[in-house]
């Protein structure tokens, strides 16, 4: 049947559907819980929150689920830091801070420390299910969380990136196609020779490794869930689909440019955080991109940018939020999770009845 | 059944599998004739081919099949002829000229008389089926084709495309995704605004329209194929997988190079012909994009690089060749068209068999 396989027996679900670790917000304990809760792995997207953060919102979805979910963080990658780019940055961005009246923040950003205190939440929550994004994690890690049963799962825009992941112990790979909205996980080479469509990659991910592949990038329902599993992938993971559902920690402004996208909205920008990734164009992105050539490494970008973005989404400006946003983001709906998984999987059972139906 | 719907049943095929119409000589009168012949639809790429070259190839087509076939054309678009660009061009390519010995063409490229001579062919010949790329028909030849009985296929890679493709007359639309090799048939913005990947375009088009889709975009075999028909098209549109089996008229060393590729293998450029397409990089593209700047337009840029090109392909050398192909052309085989046709119209049988197993 199409709902089981060895990856889904193995981490105990019923549909082979995965909340992606947006981190930002939106994966709330709820939202995370809610998917668990429906028969698909709820991730919480924790790459921004601090040790303490992560292992309060653990504790919040354990008292709202008895099934498995996942966490996800962001590797750390080795930061250039150029002071000489960080105050050109600064200068740049004053007028945008100007048209909020807010105050330019002390320069500051996450560090290896942090991630250190994150993971090590992980560890001592025995979380039953860790994803990462930006790479492979140092062995150390790895051995910890095996330890304590973890199952791993890492994130390749490429078949080389999968290849890596796989002979660094992770358990799964989810397969990043180029539709994906959000940070792109490219770790091997420039974002741009790693823009594959997820119908290209992954049934080259499917032959080229031996873990079980997830598919990634544009899917939001039963259609383009059933059309992974035909790629041979072993579960769809949605992150723009969960966005605007009800428990979702999306920004109304945020949810409302979702709801009016159409399938040429996003682009790809590293003008928020210094890292490409792809979101809804709006007066930022557009204006910003002049400054690509000297722009500071993530995270730094994404802390000088951070409060502004905040500030926005607060007033309901969208023109200075970052809106995260996969390629088919038109297709997002307004409905509780639960609703949105049934919708899915009895989707599918439409399709694979249409399929498979005997000529009369 | 996966196999019909009333797409494949009004054009009168087997299988909803149909042959890319690649210009350029790989879609030999053979290839079509067998795609159409192991119940696909084969089409004849004679975007670059006299109105007299495609009534000959038309005529061995009929020879060889009595199922429906299609062919392609280019339609023309306005060319900005901006003979200061093409002689700074001659001059920028008189080097490769030089690598090879050969003297630099007297510049002519194709103009409107050589699309009506094309297309006059067509009306002649009663095709069964016409497929177009880079826009839509003038309604003159929509009422032409239309009167001879002719099913127009019209090329889209955005939503926005589709929808004027539907309204100016077309009977089907192709959407072309991200993923897929060769010419963007964008025509309505600039091609990088309308980079969206096939599983995301697809049901979003479907939505859309009220026309038949076509997928196309990274589709290699049974599962590509499948994915296209669970995200809502009515048939699958291959090109770079049909390019490596017998009766295709791809040259050896591009056979080569498509054998040999990888995921991130290829790329877009506009310096072969003018025009953004998708090949496996090379020399030629490397070294030419910094003049991408000063690029007379498609199809005088094709016309100023063909003989290079032809040259390069004659003596076997890639780095100088068009190399055309979708991210997904690690997955091409060497094999017979009847043998493809029958390892994916059995492979979907296989997958749909397991999708629906029910479980022990």
């Amino acid at each position: 049947m199409w709902q089981q396989n060895k990856f889904t027996k193995e981490i105990g679900i019923k549909y082979p559907i995965i909340l992606a670790g947006m981190a930002g917000g939106a994966t709330t304990p709820e939202l995370v819980a809610a998917v668990s809760n429906s028969g698909g792995l709820g991730t919480l997207g924790a790459g921004y929150m601090s040790g303490e953060e992560i292992r309060t919102a653990i504790q919040t979805i354990r008292t709202l689920t008895t099934k498995p979910f996942a966490v996800n963080l962001f590797v750390p990658e080795l930061i250039d830091i150029n002071y000489k780019k960080i105050r050109e940055m600064e200068q740049t961005l004053a007028s945008y801070y100007q048209i909020f009246q807010l105050e330019q923040p002390e320069i500051k950003w996450q560090d290896e420390t942090f991630f250190e205190d994150q993971i090590q939440v992980l560890v001592e929550e025995k979380v039953p299910i860790f994803s990462c994004t930006f790479g492979f994690l140092p062995d150390k890690w790895i051995h910890a969380l095996k330890a304590v049963g973890t199952l791993l799962i890492g994130t390749a825009t490429t078949v080389k990136e999968g290849l890596l992941l796989q002979k660094h112990g992770m358990d799964a790979v989810v397969a990043q196609g180029s539709e994906a909205g959000g940070h792109r996980g490219t770790f091997t080479c420039e974002t741009n020779s790693a823009l594959i469509g997820t119908l290209a990659l992954v049934p080259q991910m499917v032959d080229a490794i031996e873990l079980p592949v997830i598919a990634a990038g544009g899917i939001m329902d039963e259609r383009g869930v059933l059309a992974s599993l035909a790629l041979g992938a072993s579960a769809a993971q949605l992150g723009t689909a969960f966005l605007t559902v009800k428990e979702s920690g999306a920004n109304p402004t945020y949810k409302k440019a979702l709801l009016a996208s159409t399938d040429t909205s996003t682009q790809l920008t590293k003008m928020f955080s210094g890292k490409a990734a792809r979101g809804i164009k709006n007066k930022f992105i557009t204006e910003m991109e002049q400054y690509s050539y000297n722009l500071p490494d993530y995270p730094i970008q994404h802390a000088l940018t951070q409060p502004l973005r905040k500030e926005a989404a607060k007033r309901g400006n969208p023109e200075y939020m970052s809106l995260w946003a996969g390629q088919a983001a038109k297709l997002c709906r307004e409905e509780t999770t639960e609703q949105f998984m049934k919708r899915i999987t009895s989707g599918i059972h439409g399709i694979v009845d249409r399929l498979t139906e005997r000529p009369q």
